[in-house]
């Protein structure tokens, strides 16, 4: 017991020092000034350097070695249990990486981030081209930490994705594409929707005050988490009692605001629901970045964009904006948000065709892995893949491979693949739920979600990492992730809003 | 040259640490939800426990060991033999506290913050006895690292105002004492100044801009800070470039948040101008609390209280609230924002009458290190003080012994001279500034301060902790502390209000 608690002090630490990170990023991104960014770089750059010198501490390796037959001793269910496999797991990882490699991927994310920020606006892919290349490269080095893979992309995928491969990946894409294809092919050539109703001009603060209340109904709670403003929406972990979310508002377009306020609420309410027994253990985190976008989908798409959700809210939104929507029926305003169109921005597309932004993603990184595609092509690539998959040309590089932040302040390879995958959950895990208890419907249609939430919760939220995503899955809907569930979600919806 | 290249790294990682924990706490009084307040506080308590584990690394006293003699070789001014001289004193100073006291003090001012927080509110001494009981036998752990002092009250007072000790601060408050007791006794003979056209109702945005109008013409530099709301006004240093200021606004008093802004504008212009090159090391900071507090009390009191000051800033404030002080003259006006009269409050007290306030402190912190007085009878103590000291009796702890936060969040002893010690240098600098460069006054008055603000970075600001507090006075003023230019200061503005 006594190695146990230091283990847990250790593990702690580290937590503490991510934490740390976490404000420092948050304020980064909300608050800090201009003068701020050069030293804001150097601090986070020394956290991490200390995160990784304390999680590879040789002294960490033999508690847990020592801890071993406790383990062992234990169901694999345990609380004990499962905190020593995942810290075993991350010690594993971490101490594969040299601290070399990690100071240099720390440094040069803040460097090519930095000059994305410019090019971007500027159209300017020469200017990052050298530090996507440099991107490519130490992406390289990192797979390389751990040998023994089928594809170079394999370690990256599985550090975000836990137990997927490059080839089980491409494999469940192919799966979805074949069926995706036609249905977008069915729906376009059906009349388009209208969505100028959400084109008008919406006031930033009613916007956020009303995305803030239906968050507060779903059950985001304000006490342990807050809202701010930020050029990228995102969510971020101080503690479990201190989940934030991000927006971004458009004073001419109401989807903005609304649906990346819906989607960060359910990254958050996923981390606000895990145990608090996991807090600062490696437990105290969503299991991976698919079923993370699971929970931000499910409350943003199979919620959000129904028409259940907006028998009940509608009313309300059109109280807070009377001269823009008054005259507008909900069934016009239910088609206008859940419009499809092929189109050239990942984060603005719709649902049905989202995944095809994603799969072009996906395959261009494992290309440039591979070293069958030079980063000096990739604009070209991009291009080409556009107007083949989505009909839609880019006519420049910022709405086209500069779109992204990704790999211009991470790594290549790996980050893409957790979207489609969470597109998928998100109906699996929704229809699940819905089987299980079927009143949730109803309680959409009156603006109450306790039923539902307490399902994500009893199934996905509390046990944070203590299950793999497959074990996750698995125990939640009773068998393995499945397209299946999703694209039946798909043929249902969007099968009655344009008559197929 | 590897071997200063190395410390400096060593310094910039404590730096980094230190810089971490400001953002933390910035965030805590600022944006932090109420849940997040358990998982911060053991998250500073990591941070400070690493910072000083750091700060004490054997590693770093040998490189300060080993890089002696170059210190040696260079001249006292020269830029790295200042920055070996102060990082070994704050190494020396780092390896006589124990780790383990460090970390008491951490946790324990956590609790004992905490607590005073409800208790201040609820005018219950009862329950932070207890928590000043552990602070005082904290502080004297403390004291007792440094053994050799003559009081004991002397390494806590070193700690913050290096080389003064117990037996000079009463010496010089003694002798300020003598001088203020008479003025304040003539000034209250007087009728009373009339300051009720304060006290109206300022809608608070409008009262934020002016303040912030008026310090980016002081010179604050808001692309390299930012102000934002706190329930107590700070100044926080996060980089040389990024040094934050917060301030509270009362809807019912236009001075509140008016004059807590110009007094932290001082307080970060301060900071605002240190050379870069000491960016990250220790001369990255004020000197000392005295002279920290002599570049606040400049431009709060001796600039944002003067009659030049408000010759050109009135019609502006007028233009702002014409409603309100469009019938109040300039004379009342400036009459309003120095009135004297004996209070309760320390934050909220005049110039003339604020020392005594510092003074009480001051005394009581003695005695409780002496243990001449215990912590049960502070209260009494405390208000026998006020009785007899400013003639006024606190009717009740709130607005007596429980208003300051800082026993109840720090240590006893050291913490409340350098206020006064900064109101004696401010009217110092001030002098030393005008005598050398006349135009001063003239530019005040038209709303420039360029001239000002280029005497204080060059004689000031930009050394950082470079001078110990006596040698900058010297440096700047030719001579050292003395309570003359504050007292002539004094009599001359109150003699003309009050027509003494």
């Amino acid at each position: 017991m006594e190695k146990l608690n230091e283990l847990k002090q250790r593990l702690a630490t580290i937590s503490d020092l991510t934490a740390a990170s976490s404000v420092l990023i948050w304020d980064q991104s909300t608050y800090m000034p201009l003068g701020g960014a050069a030293a804001r770089g150097r601090q986070l750059s020394t956290l991490a350097r200390l995160a990784h010198e304390h999680a590879t501490d040789p002294a960490l390796g033999r508690l847990l070695d020592d801890l071993q037959s406790y383990a062992e001793s234990l169901p694999y269910d345990d609380d004990d249990a499962s905190l020593l496999r995942i810290a075993r797991r991350e010690f594993e990882r971490a101490t594969r990486v040299p601290a070399g490699l990690v100071a240099a991927f720390s440094e040069h994310s803040a460097r090519s981030y930095s000059a994305w920020t410019i090019a971007r606006p500027a159209n300017d892919f020469a200017a990052v081209r050298p530090h996507l290349e440099q991107t490519l490269e130490l992406s390289r080095q990192l797979a390389d930490c751990f040998p023994g893979y089928d594809h170079i992309a394999d370690p990256l995928i599985d550090l975000n994705d836990y137990g997927m491969r490059a080839a089980s990946v491409r494999a469940l894409f192919a799966e979805l594409r074949q069926e995706l294809v036609p249905l977008v092919r069915a729906i376009t050539a059906q009349p388009s929707a209208d969505d100028s109703c959400l084109l008008q001009h919406y006031p930033a603060p009613a916007q956020i005050a009303f995305a803030e209340q239906v968050i507060r109904d779903y059950g985001y709670d304000f006490e342990r988490g807050r809202q701010d403003i930020a050029p990228h929406p995102f969510m971020i972990r101080f503690a479990l009692d201190d989940i934030r979310i991000t927006t971004r508002v458009k004073v001419d377009d109401l989807s903005e605001a609304l649906f990346s306020t819906l989607h960060e609420s359910g990254h958050a309410m996923y981390e606000q629901g895990i145990a608090a027994t996991h807090e600062a253990t490696p437990l105290a985190s969503g299991t991976s970045a698919g079923v993370h976008e699971s929970q931000s989908r499910l409350w943003e798409n199979q919620i959000g964009r129904s028409q259940v959700f907006w028998q009940h809210y509608y009313p309300q939104l059109q109280e807070v904006f009377p001269q823009q929507l008054g005259a507008v029926s909900l069934e016009s305003f239910y088609r206008a948000v859940n419009k499809v169109q092929p189109s050239l921005i990942r984060t603005d597309a719709d649902e049905v065709t989202y995944n095809l932004h994603v799969m072009i993603r996906f395959d261009l990184e494992l290309a440039l892995l591979e070293g069958t595609l030079a980063v000096a092509d990739l604009p070209e690539a991009w291009r080409a893949r556009y107007t083949s998959d989505l009909g839609v040309t880019p006519p420049d590089d910022r709405d086209g491979v500069l779109q992204d932040v990704h790999w211009f302040s991470g790594m290549i390879g790996g980050v893409f693949q957790g979207y489609t995958i969470g597109n998928l959950l998100s109906a699996q895990f929704f229809a699940a739920a819905q089987q299980a208890l079927p009143q949730i419907g109803v309680e959409i249609a009156s603006g109450r979600f306790a039923t539902l939430r307490g399902w994500l919760r009893e199934h996905i939220y509390c046990h944070g990492s203590k299950y793999t995503a497959a074990e996750l899955i698995t125990r939640a809907t009773g068998g393995p992730l499945t397209i299946a569930p999703y694209m039946a979600y798909l043929r249902e919806k969007y099968g009655k809003l344009y008559a197929l």
